[in-house]
């Protein structure tokens, strides 16, 4: 029996061959059938608390080994994960959603069994809106192909699937997968890449002060390495937006710092600002990543690539593919040394933290303090708040050492994502920058990651509530949110002796936390950080001023 | 400024001539606008954990008080209250969601804002599949119409509806509520109404052994004191479903019990099916509620009365309304008492719980004690899983003293409901029976409770996973869940002054920990009941053994 296919066995095969070693997910009984031969596989099942938390465990685990994919059942479980399934949507992360579903036997006799909303489509029509390729796989001799297609559509264009999967489906024999073939990848046509790459050499060489933007499509279409060859070979100086922090390397002497329109610190904004040409990679110009579309950037000095088109000033070429434009460029463009227009240049080092043993601990300390405790063995998962606003504070030198949801922002991300870096990468140690609002809306998975025996570092910023919203909106009670003896939590979710909770109000008490999560490199350490009500990051102040102006312009 | 109407005024204003005195939800910046109108009016506002948990709190104050609101903010947060506004579908709650958006101008440029997904109008898609009604207000102009028109078809149809807000209309001024007028209520034919009453009356007053089924629209459309003028006037047996269980008092001499089909208690099932006139009333075949599709009801004996027909053996009389055709029925049928055929009466005292002091505490004996423990001022919420299956253990009296969601089903509902039920009605105390696994999906709202001084009573099933997965399927290690030490969770959040955890093991520990809840009413009162790994219900008992069976007929 062990080696009859079945329609499980070979979506876990296709699971595992596109990199998936781990399932998140919450069981539920029309899915128990298709658990059973995950625990007979090679892939490790991660039960989490709940779905929701299933999914951005999954979306953390696919930023870093390429795939990630939860499981959930029917209704209950599949509404529940689509908040997780809407942000790999919006940011671009393969995600691979498997949910269970009633036996096909009561789809078609529209039997009203548990979790049934309305109609048996009713689910996959909503996941049809949230995914590039969803199906209902409806019998054995058809489930192999859409198994394939859905896999292959969401690997290929970076986009999360849906695969839903009758509990009467899950042991049904089925043809075993056969080897598959690299799927066709489409090419740039050479005619139109030849002369977008001229025209934009072209540019470069005339230019005396150029920088290139690098976006947030390198990191997810992995081109990082790609533009450093190019930027190190021209010897371009490069910012980069909060989006794509990371990836490209931040002590790197050729780096200027993160642009971000009027949010941007000064001598980033005019160097970028000011660029005579402004070589733009991926970027995406959503309104966190442009300062709430402060941009100053000129179209007539300006070559935007994106993922399938170049705008050069104002006319388009039209399928160019990003990386066929970037490896040309690399060998097109004269090499030529730009570092004398670099002034931002002095702003790299990393500062060593001298802690001032009894003051209060503030936050723009803080994060010094972080940049110069964090190290390329480490991961920083950013929350949407203070610590997004932080971001431009660290020095980050591998494109995986930072993860975060600038675009579409959904609190709470940051926790269990961190349970999907640490299985994806278990040399890799998850640091959790959060909030309190941000930390209680998915907390429970802290106890996952104890049970999974995940060494992260948490660091809860405690500063009573949605601190970014006091700053930058009249404050209302509604920001308030209940404070919790949060020190206490490894305790009660199991950790007693394989976690450390510890509460730190000065700088003397923040270096000795720091130096015990340095230390116990096995345990999950979990630090309360209190700070003033309204203490906040450098970049945060800086953000509320020019929210501030904005507002009054409006 | 005060008394001139705005968009949000508006809104509030019909929220409270629609009973909504409380508001639950999450702040996030599209949403702050209308957020401060809410703190400046006689709602309530109560700050969830996070939006999932907001939308169930709200459902269960919808239970108690005919209709409940949540407010999110964009995106992330209108996806992630979504299991909970399918629940309400799928139930019939008229749960009423206010989504935040960003503002106007950044729709019609189509910005890539902050929690956008992908268009600005999948959000409203979406949720027109889960909701009765549901519109974007795009200006101050329509804006009142759209608002009445939503949350009065959402009140008259007992379903959910959605009104997205774009944060530039929150203070947008518009013209104040006018008094409404009652909705036109449609109105049965009365000739269709009587031909299908004098027939059903006939069948009755022939009939030697009647039983009325009294379903889970009574409970809905809140008929149940209609119902039970009908069954006292002519001394009619009844029995409930799981789902409609406590619409009619269950102490009653004329109670038969649960009907569940094959599930059901030995006395119960017999009376009902033997019956020779079954007047079903408001029940849904739903596979719980029929113990797995197996009622044994002969149509040809059976009047089957719901929301908008009935059906007569195998005839139909369309368009009458339930509540037409009982209130004219109780005046149709010749008073006569049945009682001599009524065999399962003895069934119903409650029964004074004796704890033996040290012996261990095993779940049958739990639910004997906590059945002579309820009383009238207590709500029990009942949670999927063994509580679910306990449920014929109560003896509930009134209609609103037990929830449950018998069809939708989603585990983790209950914690947060039971934060509506306090808010809805502080006379009453919550008490949540819900399992391990049920229970850390949503666990940190005990925080809101704390911070609320709700004296909730939570009785957690503490048996080390999802016991009704372990008796119903092959058991498997996708079933465990992380052991908290759950009693030291009311401490952890903030509640060490006004909640109390307690951990107990035997039954004289049992019969402490409820007098001491009963003593500190105030006071919220965590119990963790400690339970060998398959101990479970007489209720899951009797369900797995008709499992096995079933399956072994397939």
């Amino acid at each position: 029996m062990a080696d009859t296919c079945t329609v499980s066995r070979y979506l876990l095969r296709r699971l595992e061959e596109v990199g998936i070693g781990h399932l998140f997910g919450v069981p539920g009984d029309y899915v128990l059938d298709f658990l059973d031969e995950v625990l007979a596989s090679p892939i490790r099942w991660i039960g989490t608390c709940n779905e929701l938390n299933a999914g951005y465990a999954a979306d953390g685990y696919a930023r870093m080994a390429g795939a990630g994919a939860a499981v959930v059942t029917y209704g209950v479980g599949g509404l529940s994960i689509l908040n997780a399934v809407a942000g790999a949507y919006a940011e671009r992360v393969p995600l691979i959603i498997i949910s269970g579903a009633p036996p096909s036997r009561h789809r078609d006799a529209g039997s009203m069994v548990h979790h049934l909303i309305s109609d048996y489509y009713l689910q996959l029509e909503i996941f049809k809106k949230l995914t590039v390729d969803a199906a209902i796989l409806t019998s054995p001799e058809t489930a192999p192909a859409e198994i394939d297609r859905v896999i292959q559509n969401g690997i290929a264009k970076k986009l999360p699937v849906y695969l839903e999967l009758p509990a009467d489906l899950a042991r049904a024999p089925c043809s075993p997968p056969a080897p598959t073939a690299e799927p066709a990848r489409p090419r740039t046509d050479a005619m139109v890449l030849k002369d977008c790459v001229e025209e934009t050499a072209e540019l470069i060489n005339r230019s005396s002060s150029p920088v290139v933007l690098a976006g947030v499509e390198l990191l997810r279409f992995s081109l990082g390495s790609a533009v450093l060859q190019l930027v190190e070979r021209v010897e371009l100086p490069f910012a980069t937006t909060v989006s794509s922090k990371s990836v490209l390397p931040e002590l790197h002497p050729q780096f200027i710092g993160l642009y971000q329109g009027a949010w941007s610190r000064d001598t980033v904004r005019r160097q970028v600002e000011s660029a005579d040409c402004l070589l733009s990679l991926g970027v995406w110009r959503t309104d966190l990543d442009t300062g709430l579309f402060s941009f100053k950037i000129d179209p007539r000095r300006t070559i935007a690539a994106t993922e399938n088109q170049v705008c050069i000033r104002n006319h388009y070429y039209h399928g160019v593919r990003l990386d066929d434009f970037v490896r040309e460029l690399t060998s097109a463009v004269r090499p030529r040394s730009y570092l004398a227009s670099h002034p931002a240049a002095a702003d790299h080092a990393r500062r060593p933290f001298e802690p001032d043993g009894s003051r209060a601990l503030t936050a723009p300390r803080l994060y010094d303090a972080l940049d110069s405790f964090l190290d390329d063995q480490m991961v920083l998962l950013a929350e949407p708040g203070d610590a997004f606003c932080a971001a431009p504070e660290f020095h980050i030198e591998e494109a995986q050492n930072f993860i975060v949801q600038a675009y579409y922002c959904s609190i709470g991300f940051c926790t269990p994502a961190a349970l999907g870096v640490s299985l994806a990468r278990p040399g890799k140690r998850p640091v959790v920058l959060t909030g309190d609002g941000a930390f209680q809306m998915t907390a429970q998975e802290v106890s996952t990651m104890i049970r999974q025996r995940c060494p992260a570092i948490v660091l809860l910023l405690n500063n009573d509530g949605y601190l970014i919203e006091r700053v930058l909106h009249e404050d209302g009670a509604y920001n308030d949110v209940q404070m919790w003896n949060y020190s206490g939590l490894p305790a009660v979710f199991g950790g007693s002796e394989t976690a450390i909770g510890i509460r730190v109000t000065t700088e003397g008490e923040l270096a000795h936390a720091l130096a015990t999560a340095a230390k116990e490199r096995d345990k999950l350490v979990f630090i309360d950080l209190y700070l003033a009500n309204r203490d906040c990051s450098r970049g945060l102040a800086r953000l509320g001023q020019a929210f501030r102006q904005a507002q009054r312009k409006r």
